[in-house]
């Protein structure tokens, strides 16, 4: 199917970060050709004079199944929250309740102008395999694993990250599968050591929460004598592959071997304020150090969205509060985290409007109230909401045109998440 | 007018903050009554099914001509920015291009859940009042004085306020006036009591920045030897009818005296942040100490939107960060402090949705990805954003109805501003 997208504002995201005014063709799926004015046969033209196209933001860490849990029991410490509430109903989770939750996340996702996102969930992630591949967005995949709270034999933990590869590895370009041991608290040192050795084996991403909370910091400086990415370290299980999410609370020492490992950070702003963890994560230490920097939500339950829009401004606006420097990282820096850096991560060649590259892209109303005037194009992420995404194509594939979706029932979707989540939470 | 809203799940914050399904109907631009099921001949029936109502949201503190520089020049240190940029355009504003920036934030406001806001600019605010009454939204508004700046007489400088006062007050039960001196690094003591005094004799709000960032402590300290919450409390200026805007850099002895005083205070959290002052608000001390919190989003060129959703977002994360402590101030609070609190601090009978109150009223559809499942309402305030906004009523008028504007013709709105904003930034 070839797309000739017409007339946009085009915030490339190219190695020059250039905004060009123009066409932009899309065939079987890429871009190949942007210019002032392109004449071709396309299956389906979209004018998008006054609007703004920029590359589809990437989500590089969440939890899609638990917006199901979104606004549920809050106010409550995180102790009492998981124990009393998240725990109970997470042990009642079914196929269903998971397909309900993913589908739910998805249509938020796309809304908000995400075309790719960074999976790690705990049961019945067939079901999050089947939505990614029904609604044609893009996502890497892996199944959360986790010997230690789970009291486990390590290999066989193992197999619930290695049977998802088998069953969906090379069944869709939109569709990467990860090993996605949960966190070094929770993972032997075996679990995670075969987790890595997969993941190498087959060319796979590996993630991992790190550092999250300064407890974790304690608990692993007491128990292993190392701080968490000094650990991983240790193990030789840092390199370009490797997708950290949080790495807070990390000394210069442990950015530094994240850098120099060609690591992937995924920096999670609204979460960590919202668990009050207390740390946020150095960005520009890591950038000095060359870390990839990218940006997610994480799950609903502990945000309470997939807006990564929001991400992104909370993103930069902590950097500018934590070093008392507002030009520490950049708003052009936040797009880069959000867009190529993301798609780096997870392993697609995506994020910047340009030639060859996967055409995932979204396209908001500039007529907005919220977007005049124009000034800088890139600076309209500081005043830009969903409600401004008009069109998102993955993959050349329009999935939302002129806000609405093209395939997809989203009243049945919210229909049945409601179902699920009332399933799960009732007494 | 009278208008029936039927169906709608109403978020009431009345005084035992209930939540209850129903009808309400609107007299007279008040709130008459809220019952399960109302029937009553209205001009106008609100099918609200599916849809959460919700007091309209209070702005207390912004600068609303400035929505012509959002986006411009970001990226740049604070005296450069002001030096280089803003004051040369703003030494060029003319009375359209007030009146401009004004249309288009009134517009971003409605759109956002906003029915009121706090005013302070510096020329030609007859365009800002002529912009509420035409528009139909509800502000306080006021000149900002500043003597010390300008180099004027302090009692030349006070006409700048008490002409606005002379000319619109009680035009109209939708529009306060306030007077407004700037700042104390920015006011003569002598203009500061002669302010006070006028609002006084008039029953007027006094709007004033304070303890925004912590140079101006220094330097009040260097210069007055007291704070700068305690110098205004030395000039006996702190009152319940004191709006103090930020407030952010406060010793524990000045927050004691703002609540004893019972003055408000709008804690403006994206301004801060992305202006890097390293300070944030405490509002718990605050609340303590018993003074009425509201919250505003400063102008858009510190900030860059006037969305007080995620205002209140902000506003609750970064004490959850601030404290390390996810319940010091919860959901509801922020709730209370952007809609009733707001209200209060700006002298107007609104804020709740209950009998006797202003119908200032907001509907957003439940039936969106991004506010689905349903389980306590007052937590969608995490995942909301303007897209999800659909009617607001002001004094009982409907302003936007189905995602439309009654009256205002938005696009030549948005098509004027970006003409005088073009016409300031021009070289």
């Amino acid at each position: 199917m070839d797309v000739l997208i017409k007339d946009a504002l085009i915030l490339t995201q190219d190695a020059r970060r250039e905004i060009v005014r123009g066409d932009i063709l899309v065939q079987d799926g890429k871009i190949s050709k942007i210019a002032k004015s392109i004449r071709a046969d396309a299956d389906e033209k979209i004018d998008a004079k006054g609007k703004l196209a920029f590359p589809g933001l990437v989500n590089a860490h969440t939890h899609i199944p638990m917006s199901l849990f979104r606004g549920y029991a809050e106010g409550m410490v995180l102790h009492d929250w998981l124990e009393k509430k998240i725990w109970p109903a997470e042990a009642k989770l079914k196929p269903r309740h998971i397909r309900a939750g993913s589908m739910l996340s998805i249509l938020e996702m796309v809304r908000s102008g995400t075309t790719c996102f960074n999976e790690m969930y705990i049961a019945h992630m067939d079901e999050v395999c089947r939505a990614v591949l029904e609604t044609g967005i893009r996502a890497s995949v892996g199944h959360g694993l986790f010997d230690l709270v789970k009291k486990t034999d390590a290999k066989d933990e193992l197999k619930n990250g290695t049977s998802l590869v088998e069953k969906w590895s090379g069944k869709s370009p939109l569709l990467n599968i990860s090993m996605a041991p949960h966190a070094p608290y929770t993972c032997s040192e075996e679990l995670i050591l075969l987790a890595k050795g997969h993941a190498r084996k087959k060319s796979l991403k590996f993630h991992m929460h790190i550092s999250e909370t300064r407890k974790e910091v304690f608990d692993s400086l007491r128990e292993k004598g190392k701080r968490p990415v000094e650990y991983l370290h240790s193990l030789g299980v840092l390199d370009e592959n490797t997708v950290l999410a949080h790495g807070s609370w990390v000394t210069k020492r442990e950015s530094a071997l994240a850098g120099k490992a060609g690591a992937s950070i995924s920096h999670n702003p609204v979460a960590n304020l919202k668990l009050a963890t207390g740390g946020i994560c150095p960005l520009h230490e890591y950038l000095e150090a060359g870390a990839n920097i990218a940006l997610g939500t994480d799950g609903t339950a502990s945000n309470n969205c997939h807006n990564m829009l929001e991400t992104m401004k909370f993103a930069q606006l902590m950097q500018s509060h934590l070093y008392w420097d507002p030009l520490r990282v950049s708003i052009q820096n936040v797009w880069d985290f959000a867009t190529m850096n993301g798609a780096k991560a997870l392993g697609f060649n995506a994020g910047s409007i340009a030639p060859g590259k996967e055409a995932d892209i979204v396209l908001a109303d500039l007529r907005s109230s919220n977007l005049a005037p124009l000034h800088d194009a890139r600076n309209l992420l500081f005043s830009m909401h969903p409600g401004n995404i008009t069109d998102v194509l993955i993959a050349g594939k329009p999935i939302l045109r002129e806000g609405k979706f093209t395939e997809l029932d989203e009243q049945k979707i919210i229909g049945e998440a409601q179902e699920a989540a009332e399933d799960l939470v009732s007494p």
